[in-house]
């Protein structure tokens, strides 16, 4: 592997309220997923990370979600296929205005919190966010789990997907991800996802339950969120370079 | 005068709330301004509406107004010009792809409501609307009052302007509107308002005092959120063709 | 049977929306479910629906809903129990507030839309309404479907439960609801419904299968979101008393 | 003077967002101004904040604001005056629900941000404001900035006024507050702003020009959203306590 993507969550602050260090994390990171106003995000704040990541020359993509902000977008909603649609385009189309205003542009687009969730495996919401990118911005790339509902959608709907691992979750021996309810899902020490991360750039996981897994990815998620992780993402960086491997986007 | 443009606002829906009779708006007018999600309409219904208008060979404009959907946009906001740009933007850009995606395209900005009447007078804000579609959509007209700081601001960001008579509004002397709060200053009657339309075909208005008052008009606005108004725009349109002039867009 | 209540839902206009004909449906219902903010309602409009329910004579209960304006809170959204508890207590108070001022008072509680749907099965929403309830106003009864997880749920909490059956709805012959994703789950035929009704009356409903199911109904919900709804509410009050049964409220 | 309240803004965080540090903060102050929803504060948190109030011995106040989540509250609303009422009872019933539910209770109001300043001049709001007191919770005092149309209009209203004074904010030769737009409008060094309390403790301020002026304060706001400014509280709260003056409720 010559280069790999790492991506994390930005823009997320809400008007008075911050949140996450933008600015350290565009020093880890290749591409940033940009909140689009539903969960999080208003308008300056989303212009202002769109300026920022452009400066730091990280590439951006558009990171829509269920209509939410009391919830940041992390809570299930059952909504019709056709309002998803249209909610995903409004928010892409949101962005895309900023970041054109911000000297810069939309390159892919990954959904956040509980709708990237729920379009692992729910068939109708994965078909309408792939129907919504196609409908609207068919040339950007999809970032996705790999073997999820999303991923096929996705294709079935004539996108390029771009795959991801997590450098801070556990493994299912399906190469799926621990549920977040059980123990062990989230990993805290940083050497062991230091090993976790050269594991990925080899094309594996070792498994919750020790067995070793083939997965693909393409890009690696690292979180920006608090002071640790901000640590977290550095070390993630470092680490890929030093095993040789550039970092870059895939976009 | 070949031909003049007539505008309404649609799209002002929301979610299970219906709002204006926009099928029957269609019909008569040349330019709509759609709602952009902050004053009202969903995305569902925004793309609803792009499509229904493409279908009826209207053509759609921007209708961004300030971010409160409790009171439809009509009560003023003190928002800094920072903020305000950046929600104009967000609106324009949500809109552009809803209409991308149903097969039309955004063609000039008019504002809402409370936003509107603001920019008429009010030199910060005017100028920060003027700024947010320079940055955005600098090929896009924004239609304006005559006369008003907004227009002034347009063109000193190089922003084509397309001024605006109202069909049922009364006139001061000074060729501006009479306040809502003033007596007289809707017209309701049907036939009062053909003669106001003749007069504005022919660059003149018949102020509150019956004085005479030149206003150079492109468009005419009509509305449609009643049954009364349909009736109303579909009179103007009859009365404006009877008189040998076109019906289309400017944009 | 000496009486039963007829409750309808009403105060379901936003802002400059307007939704169902509540004058109208004042003239049926004995009691009346005033929506809270979350899912529709701004706070003049339930302040105005709390005057006129006094004024007619008709007892008010709270209506809480999911947060969720732009589905209406009929959309499914996974709240965890404690949000949903703050939610409901939330909503609650601020209606208490608005009757208080109104001259009236919060008699019960029936939840609105999916929130409604969930917590028929869905244990732990269902304990979490409950336990709101039995915080914040331990007085009120709960309004709510018969053999529901609510019903276990608000009785294990020490609230009173009051059953209520559908005019306008098929059942099941284990005596739940027809989905509303089946055909023939709503009625439409007047006639139809009123011989529901006064079947109802006698503690018996007929299953879409033909059976004779028994429910106990202290309540019969009505709709009035359209003019046949407010038509088919006047009949089914007209049906009741007809049959020599008062309508009153259980509160 | 045996005893003075100091006040500070709490319960200002939103779902994943987290706005100062409230459990400093209850530290030092004798009443606690809780968001009601409208600026800031979700039921979750509101409830949170009321228990850890009482836990702490702390008074609650009610602190409604503009329906303004992106812009904090701190943005004027031109609100007609029926519809301010109706929010200000709408919040505080919600947060009097939720302060039962916590086992403690609303004992005093004072509005937030741009409705605060607003209503310092504003003679409509001001008055809607009162209104809105008078009708929902005549019982509950109202706090106010000296000789301003909120006091005198809640007076008007039969309702009781407390006065306050601000700790680190520079005060007009007519004893009001220097605008913040004016430069020095506010104080940062430490030891200014505890000469500047046991000034307000005296029933006295120093002007922005030097001269002394009158004021009468039987409470004194401090600020809890920075670390500096929860420092600057445990300070004022120090100063206050050594120069032999209680720290007590009005309520």
């Amino acid at each position: 592997m010559a280069s790999i993507d790492l991506n994390s969550d930005v823009g997320e602050s809400y008007g008075n309220w911050t949140f996450g260090d933008d600015a350290a994390i565009f020093e880890s990171v290749s591409s940033a997923n940009v909140a689009c106003g539903f969960h999080a995000g208003d308008p300056s704040g989303i212009r202002a990370t769109c300026e920022a990541a452009a400066a730091a020359g990280v590439v951006i993509g558009a990171h829509p979600a269920y209509r939410d902000l009391a919830g940041f977008g992390r809570r299930f909603m059952d909504v019709a296929p056709k309002e998803l649609i249209d909610d995903v385009i409004y928010q892409i189309g949101a962005l895309e205005a900023l970041a054109r205003s911000a000297g810069t542009e939309v390159r892919y687009v990954k959904p956040h919190g509980a709708l990237y969730n729920t379009i692992v495996h729910h068939e109708t919401q994965a078909k309408a966010v792939a129907k919504a990118v196609a409908e609207v911005a068919p040339g950007l790339p999809l970032l996705v789990l790999p073997n999820s509902e999303i991923q096929r959608a996705a294709e079935a709907a004539g996108l390029r997907t771009v795959t991801e691992a997590f450098a801070d979750r556990a493994y299912t021996p399906e190469g799926t991800l621990v549920s977040r309810r059980e123990p062990g899902s989230v990993l805290h020490d940083l050497d062991g996802i230091v090993e976790h991360v050269l594991r990925i750039l080899d094309g594996k996981v070792q498994a919750i339950d020790g067995s070793i897994v083939r997965i693909a990815a393409d890009s690696i998620c690292v979180h920006g969120d608090t002071p640790g992780a901000v640590a977290m993402a550095a070390r993630v960086r470092a680490a890929v370079a030093e095993a040789g491997v550039g970092i870059a986007s895939f976009a």
